[in-house]
């Protein structure tokens, strides 16, 4: 029986196939119990009180004595505590020795005045609000049906439905964050600096807010309250559309530097093989991209917070590692309001695949990020200003963080799962990768990349790494679709509005 | 030019038309300056600080005097304090004076075992989480295609997609709110009691918390983890829809009392004529929906927040009351942890309507709740428990009031606006009736009622109160289709989450 222990101070080891009990392990254990996949195994005999450590790290303390060969898990481990916010070391771990890349371009739809390349070519119609998108979503079927197939080179129309814009406190405290979010979604690269804002006419989120004094004109933005009736409003919104194809008809693509694409990281339902296989991966493929100059994004606040001095140690810089630790804080501050903390993270499949708490949902989740060093902390929504590789602060959900890393400027996005998730988003590729590889033989139509050959030891972390990121200069190329393109498989957006709505 | 004056003791009046400097009004008043449509006129002159009425009630005091024929609005007045919500007086304005319904019956389907009759005869598929919606979103276009056309006596399949389900505090104070809210939308009686549950298998929302424990099993729940790739799934939802649909396809409307129709009462986009034409009409259908003996349900705490004395005057008993002063201070407290106030409420397009404050938008949505006594107040997705006036105590954001109306079991909803909204809910058909007859000039094809002929003198309220009941009786026993369920309009459902996502 093959178990996987992921650093040489660690007590626990987990199981690559479930054990029953009884079953010898390579050493000589014998298993007291039976093991479900992925779940821990003490490979010596641990007194009650006494910390469990994996990936070289406290993941928490007995609740029980538990006997070499026994198992642990969320009911015998008290979390550690969350490590302080106030004076983190930052700069004490940089690494320049990253791997170089095979490749160091792309090709990709340059914009205009933009850092990132498109990868796609799409008419993103914007809305100001959701009294819009009953008319929108009618007039975009007639748009997909009518226009689109008269404009091969563009890609897709996709309507940037959301339920902000009205019935929200506009002035709110955190009012900033959704608006940002959406000012910014609308510029994604993908979209080719085109806009096409649909508004009501009465709505809080007025055009201003979310374009410049230069931008507000009657040639992108389209009020519905200033039209005759629904057949004029459509009749607008198709003629509007069909302006804006003609602009993107023109769009081809270049072989450009790999600095001038944007990648997001995401993981969702993870197990205990997420943070070996498919994190790890991931985290290859990310030193590749940063050393090669692209930018990469990850995200996911509660999934980080318990290894938030691991991360400020990789900060280039004191205001970047300050700035980690303001958004922390800002998020142990929403969750008491709404009388929770962090372990309201882990899910039922979670803990299920075999992640005890959050401190071990967390040491996975950074392994996606690789050892590059952090020059960027973003808050939700904001688009990064420097190359390499920057912490994106958003929830953890995963519609909510792909929302806002595309509001990043993200032009493909991989994304992590150990349970299984058909999740895709319709303004960029999304390249699938599963921890373990029953998911890819349950799940071979939807997940690209099976990452759980690393489990199995058909292939190391640097080949799979290797490989992932050349499935990411493809996919942002457009010489492959992942299946969630192929299928059209998109979650709606989600855009993060922490603030009250009325 | 005519103006309308609400209430014998209102120191203002409004102009039908907007109103050029120099106007002579009836009585002989000069307008001091130009006044736009619907806003308010100084009847005398008024000094500093001293009370603006309209509807009989304190708008608020003036910052500055205004002379008789000058203008009053949201800059020259003070808002006057909120009521206090201890020790109201209740049961002290119980109208039994209602007016008689012209008809007593609609055609319904009705439910075994729910106190409320469908209107429409669809196929409503539930999920527990977004990331199944990609999977089903593309399923369902393929039900439509091929399925529906086969079940003539079905009206439509719906998607009941929310960004509820996973990423969230699931087991955070106000959890319940949204998990109550879902569970009682995929109820409502329109679905036929029929149950298609589609969950990923991970979440946190898991089919138990949607379902009891008989409800609970493979006819009516459909995992995506349980089943071998995306066509895999597809054919699996395919198999369950057909299954419902064959069930739902042998419902048949029969004549039933209007005790078994359940209506909700929404306005959106108000402007100042809302509250003296489109408001009191719909006032007016519901006191004739309650005589004979229906449901009616009106909502949007925010808007009724400054009104809440003379709520409480109209509950029938003190628990009634109670329950309403205590739903208005949670939600007095869910806006200060946000660090806004009720002042939230008005958009751009109240006040361009001449809306001050929001007192004036509470005196005005007010009015469509007749002048019926109030036998239950309900939190946010509540099921009903009696008939007659029911104050639902949601949020005033049209898209989530109208879904939390929709968990609370409405079969047809009235849709008052003045600046004009689309608005549309795939469930159940939605009337929409405008505030002004210019209004309806400009939308003829969407708005469905024109309540501005009260403002121009071509009909009184109690007239158009009556015709709007029968429009309601009649789009709910399906002889009538609003404009939006012919045209599909349909905006997405937003269930309310006041707790944190994560």
């Amino acid at each position: 029986m093959k178990t996987i222990k992921v650093h040489e101070r660690d007590n626990v080891a987990i199981p690559v196939e479930a054990a029953p009990k009884g079953t010898v392990l390579e050493g000589g254990l014998v298993l007291r119990e039976d093991i479900p996949q992925g779940h821990k195994i003490a490979l010596r005999d641990l007194a009650e009180g006494e910390a469990v450590v994996r990936y070289g790290v406290t993941l928490g303390y007995l609740l029980k004595a538990v006997p070499a060969g026994g198992l642990i898990n969320e009911h015998t481990l008290k979390a550690a505590p969350t490590p302080e916010l106030d004076g983190m070391a930052w700069g004490t771990d940089i690494r320049t020795d990253l791997p170089a890349a095979p490749v160091a371009t792309f090709d990709g739809y340059p914009v205009p005045g933009e850092r990132f390349a498109g990868t796609r070519n799409i008419l993103g119609i914007m809305t100001t609000v959701q009294c819009v998108s009953g008319v929108l979503n009618v007039a975009l079927a007639r748009m997909k049906a009518e226009l689109l197939p008269r404009y091969p080179h563009v890609d897709d129309i996709v309507a940037l439905n959301h339920d902000y814009g009205c019935g929200v406190a506009i002035d709110a405290r955190e009012a900033h964050i959704p608006i940002r979010g959406l000012r910014n979604l609308m510029r994604n690269p993908n979209f080719g600096g085109q806009i096409m804002l649909v508004g009501l006419g009465c709505e809080k989120l007025t055009p201003d807010k979310l374009l410049g004094p230069d931008e507000l004109n009657a040639d992108n933005v389209l009020i519905l309250q200033d039209h005759k009736g629904f057949h004029a409003m459509t009749a607008a919104l198709m003629d509007m559309a069909e302006k804006k194809l003609e602009v993107l008809e023109a769009r081809r693509r270049e072989t450009l530097p790999l600095s001038a694409l944007c990648v997001g990281m995401q993981c969702g339902g993870s197990d205990a093989f997420s943070g070996i296989t498919a994190n790890p991966a991931a985290g290859y493929a990310s030193d590749l991209l940063v050393g090669a100059g692209a930018t990469v994004m990850f995200s996911e606040v509660t999934e980080v917070r318990d290894g938030v001095h691991l991360l400020a140690a990789r900060c280039t810089e004191e205001a970047t590692a300050k700035k980690l630790a303001a958004e922390m804080r800002w998020y142990d501050e929403y969750l008491a309001e709404g009388g929770v903390d962090r372990s309201a993270n882990p899910t039922p499949g979670n803990k299920k695949g075999g992640l005890a708490n959050i401190i071990e949902k967390a040491m996975g989740s950074i392994a996606k990020s690789g050892r590059a060093p952090i020059v960027e902390v973003l808050s939700p929504g904001e688009k990064p200003t420097r190359s390499g590789l920057v912490f994106a602060a958003t929830p953890a959900s995963d519609y909510v963080c792909g929302t806002m890393q595309l509001a990043s400027g993200i032009g493909v996005q991989v994304f992590m799962t150990g349970r299984g998730t058909p999740y895709g988003l319709a303004p960029i590729p999304v390249i699938k990768v599963c921890s373990r590889s029953d998911m890819k033989d349950l799940w071979a139509d939807l997940i690209d990349v099976d990452a759980g050959r690393i489990a199995t030891g058909d292939a190391t972390i640097e080949e799979l790494g290797t490989e992932l990121f050349r499935d990411i200069v493809d996919a942002a190329s457009g010489r492959k679709k992942p299946w969630a393109e192929q299928y059209r498989l998109y979650n709606d957006l989600c855009v993060f509005n922490p603030a009250p709505i009325t």
